[in-house]
C-alpha cells in the first residue's frame, strides 16, 4: 500500500495526463501513465486494441480490483485538436497553473474528470485496502472524440466476453454547465438524422408550367414537419426537437428549374420515441403535407443513439448527497445536451454522468479551477464510501 | 440586279449558314457569307466589331438599302454549342435534309429565319427593284446566345450615332411552339433575379436555444413570397410569376445548426411592374413575413430587362395578315416566353417577332421542314409588298 503522495493530487495527475499529446486517434502516453500508476495500485491492468476497416487502431484501458459488487469508473484520454496553439494563453499539452486555473486540453473534458476519479480512488485504496468489500474498475477509451468505433462499444463487448460485471456505473464527462454540483445527467436524448430529396421536372424559368419546382414542394414538406411540437417533453427530458442542418439545390443558373432538392435534418428526441416510431411519424407528417402534389423521397440514417434514463434510485440519490456534502448545490437530474459514451454503457448497467465545469472545453484556453478538482475528486471519495460501506462487508446498493 | 436562282432559295441560304460553324462568339463565317450576298443585291454593309473587358470581341452586321422610311430586319447568326456531335442524326455544321427537313445547329434559331428574310429581300428586289419607296436594313449580331453585351445593344448605339432611323422591326426569333403561323410576340416580359439570405446563429443541435437556425426563417420568407400571386396578368400579358432556382446552405455537419440559408429566385414580370416597383413589393412581403424575428438580407441583382409591349397596329395586323394568307392561322399576339433582343429594339423602333418553329432549338437534331422556310420566306415577301406597296410612293405604315 502506497501512500498518498502529492504526485497523486487531482491537480498532478490532471498535469500528468494533460502532459501526453493524445489527440483521437493518438495514444500519446495517457493510458500508459494511466496502467502504470493502477497497476502500481494493485489493479490487474488490460490495454486492448481494436480495429476495424476503414478506421485508425485504437488503444483502450481496462484495470479491476476487488471481487464482489463492482462500480464502474468510465471515461475517455483522448481530445480534440487544440486548434492554433499560439492562440493559446498557455501551451495546450503544458498543464500550467495560472490564477488557480489549470490550461491545457482535456482540462474538463476529460483528463480532469479522469484524474479525480483515479485520485479518490488511490486515497480510497489508502484508507481501506484491497478488501474494501467490493470492486472498483476503470474502463479508459481512447476513442470517444473520433469516430468512437474502436473505443467504448468494443471494449464493453471485450469486458463481457471475459465476464465482467457491473453494478453501477459513474462516467465523468464534464456535465455542470457554469459551476460545479449544478447537473448530473441521469440519461441522453436519442438523435435520428434523415434526408429528404424532393423531385421535380427541371426546366426554363420562362416556362414554369413545363416543369416542376421542388422548391416549394421542399418548403411545403418542410412546413409539415415543423408544424407541430414532436411531444410536450417527459417527466425527465425536454420535448423533442427538429432542426434543418441544411437544404441545398446547388443550381447555379438564375433561369433554370432544378430537378431536385434536398434538405437534411437531426431530431433529438425523448423516451417517448424510438427511432423506429419517430420514422414512422415523419412518414405520416410528409405524406399528410405532400398530398398528392409532391414526390418526395426520406432517407433515415441508421442510428444507435436511442434516448434512455437512469430511473432516480439510491445510486443517485448518493451520488446527489456527495455533490451536496461538497458544493452546497443538490444538482439537478437532466437529460439534456449532445450524446455520450453513456449511451453505451446503459446497456451494461445503470449509469450516471457527472464530472467537472463544460463551459471551456473543445475551445482555445480550456481550463479547470485547481478547487474544482480537489471538490471531484472529494465528491467522488464520498460516492466510494457511500457504496463500499467500511461497517458492512455487502455494500449498500440502489 | 440579279436573276433569282437557287442559290438564293430559302433552303440553301440556310445551309449556307448553317455550314458556317458559328458558335458564339465565333463569326465562323456566316456574317461574311451574309456581307457578300447583301452587298452584291446592292447593300452598303459594315461589319463593326465591338468590345468589353472581360468578354470576347464579336462581329457584327449592318447592311442598308434604299432612302426613306425603314423596316429593320433584325437577328443573330450566333449559334449554342452543338453538344455531343455524334448524338446529331445529321453533323450539326453539314446543312443535310432528309424526308423534308433541313438538320443543323441554328436551323430554326435563328440562322433559318436570317434565310427566309434574305431569300424574301432579295425576291423583292427582283420584283421592284432598288427604288421601291423606302430602305430596308438587317442588323445581325454574332452575340445573343452568350452575354449579349457586344451585339444588339452596342449595334443599336453605333447605328443611332450614325443617324440611322427606323420605321418598324421584324426579329426573326422563332416565335411558334409547334405550328408554322401559331404566334406572333408583341413584348416579352421583364426578368429581374434576386438573392434572400437569412442570418441566424451557428450552435449544436443538441443545444438549440444557444444557436439560431436560419432555416424556419427562410422557409416562413420564402412562403411569404408565394403566398399571393403577384398580379393576375393583363390585356396582353400572363401573370406575373416568381421561380425559386435554388436554395443553399451547403452545412456537412448533421449535429451543426448553420450560420446562414440563402435562395435566389427569377421573376418574370408583366407590364403592371418595373424592376423597382417589384422591388419595393419584394421588400414589403418579405418585411411583413419576418416580423421581428427573421433577420434577412436581400440582393436584387441589377436588370435591363424590363416588360415591353407593341401595341397591337397596322403593322403588326399586315404581320398577321400575311401569316394567316400563308398557312391559314391567324396568330396569336403574345407575350409568353425568355427575353430576346426585341428587349433592346423596343427603343429604337416599334418591334414584333416571328419565325420558324422553336420545338427543336438548343437541342440535338436542332431541324426544320423546307416546306416551313420556304412559307416564311413567302410570308416575309408579302410582309414587304404590303409595307412598300407598289402604286404608291409613300409606304403604308401602322
Ligand atoms: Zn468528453
Ligand atoms: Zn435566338
Amino acid at each position: 500500500m502506497r501512500p498518498v503522495t502529492d504526485a497523486h493530487s487531482p491537480l498532478a495527475l490532471a498535469q500528468g495526463l494533460i502532459r501526453c499529446p493524445s489527440v483521437t486517434p493518438q495514444e500519446g502516453g495517457a493510458l500508459a501513465y494511466l496502467a502504470g500508476i493502477l497497476a502500481q495500485a494493485g489493479f490487474s491492468v488490460e490495454r486492448p486494441v481494436f480495429s476495424e476497416p476503414g478506421t485508425p487502431d485504437v488503444e483502450n484501458l481496462y484495470a479491476r480490483i476487488g471481487e464482489g459488487p463492482c462500480l464502474l469508473l468510465a471515461g475517455h484520454t483522448d481530445v480534440v485538436p487544440p486548434g492554433d496553439a499560439s492562440a493559446w494563453r498557455h501551451a495546450p499539452f503544458a498543464g500550467a497553473v495560472e490564477g488557480g486555473e489549470l490550461y491545457g486540453r482535456g482540462a474538463v473534458d476529460m483528463k480532469g474528470g479522469i484524474a479525480c476519479m483515479l485520485a479518490a480512488v488511490l486515497a480510497f485504496l489508502d484508507r481501506r485496502g484491497p478488501d474494501f468489500g467490493g470492486a472498483i474498475a476503470f474502463l479508459v477509451t481512447g476513442d470517444e472524440e473520433g469516430p468512437a468505433v474502436n473505443g467504448t462499444v468494443k471494449l464493453l463487448d471485450w469486458a463481457r466476453a471475459r465476464g465482467e460485471r457491473f453494478s453501477h456505473c459513474l462516467l465523468g464527462e464534464p456535465t455542470n454547465p457554469d459551476t460545479l454540483g449544478e447537473m448530473i445527467k441521469i440519461g441522453r436524448r436519442g438523435s435520428l438524422t434523415a434526408s429528404l430529396t424532393v423531385h421535380g421536372v427541371q426546366g426554363h424559368v420562362a416556362y414554369p408550367h413545363r416543369a416542376e419546382n421542388p422548391i416549394p414542394g421542399l418548403l411545403r414538406l418542410a412546413q409539415g414537419l415543423l408544424a407541430e411540437p414532436l411531444d410536450g417533453g417527459t417527466a425527465h427530458f425536454d420535448a423533442s426537437n427538429l432542426e434543418f442542418t441544411t437544404m441545398d439545390v446547388g443550381n447555379p443558373s438564375t433561369n433554370v428549374i432544378p430537378a431536385e432538392a434536398r434538405a437534411t435534418f437531426n431530431i433529438r428526441f425523448n423516451d417517448l420515441w424510438t427511432p423506429e416510431t419517430l420514422a414512422a411519424e415523419l412518414e405520416r407528417r410528409l405524406a399528410a403535407a405532400a398530398g398528392n402534389t409532391v414526390r418526395y423521397s426520406l432517407d433515415v440514417r441508421p442510428t444507435n443513439s436511442v434516448a434512455f434514463l437512469t430511473a432516480p434510485d439510491a445510486f443517485v440519490e448518493r451520488v446527489a448527497d456527495a455533490i451536496e456534502a461538497e458544493t452546497g448545490r443538490r444538482p439537478a437530474l437532466s437529460t439534456t445536451g449532445g450524446t455520450s459514451d453513456a449511451r453505451f454503457i446503459k446497456d451494461a448497467c445503470p449509469v450516471i454522468e457527472f464530472g467537472l465545469v463544460g463551459r471551456t472545453m473543445h475551445q482555445v484556453d480550456e481550463r479547470v479551477a485547481v478547487a474544482d478538482l480537489d471538490r471531484l475528486a472529494a465528491i467522488v471519495g464520498r460516492v466510494l464510501d457511500a457504496y463500499f460501506p467500511a461497517d458492512d462487508a455487502t455494500p449498500r446498493q440502489a
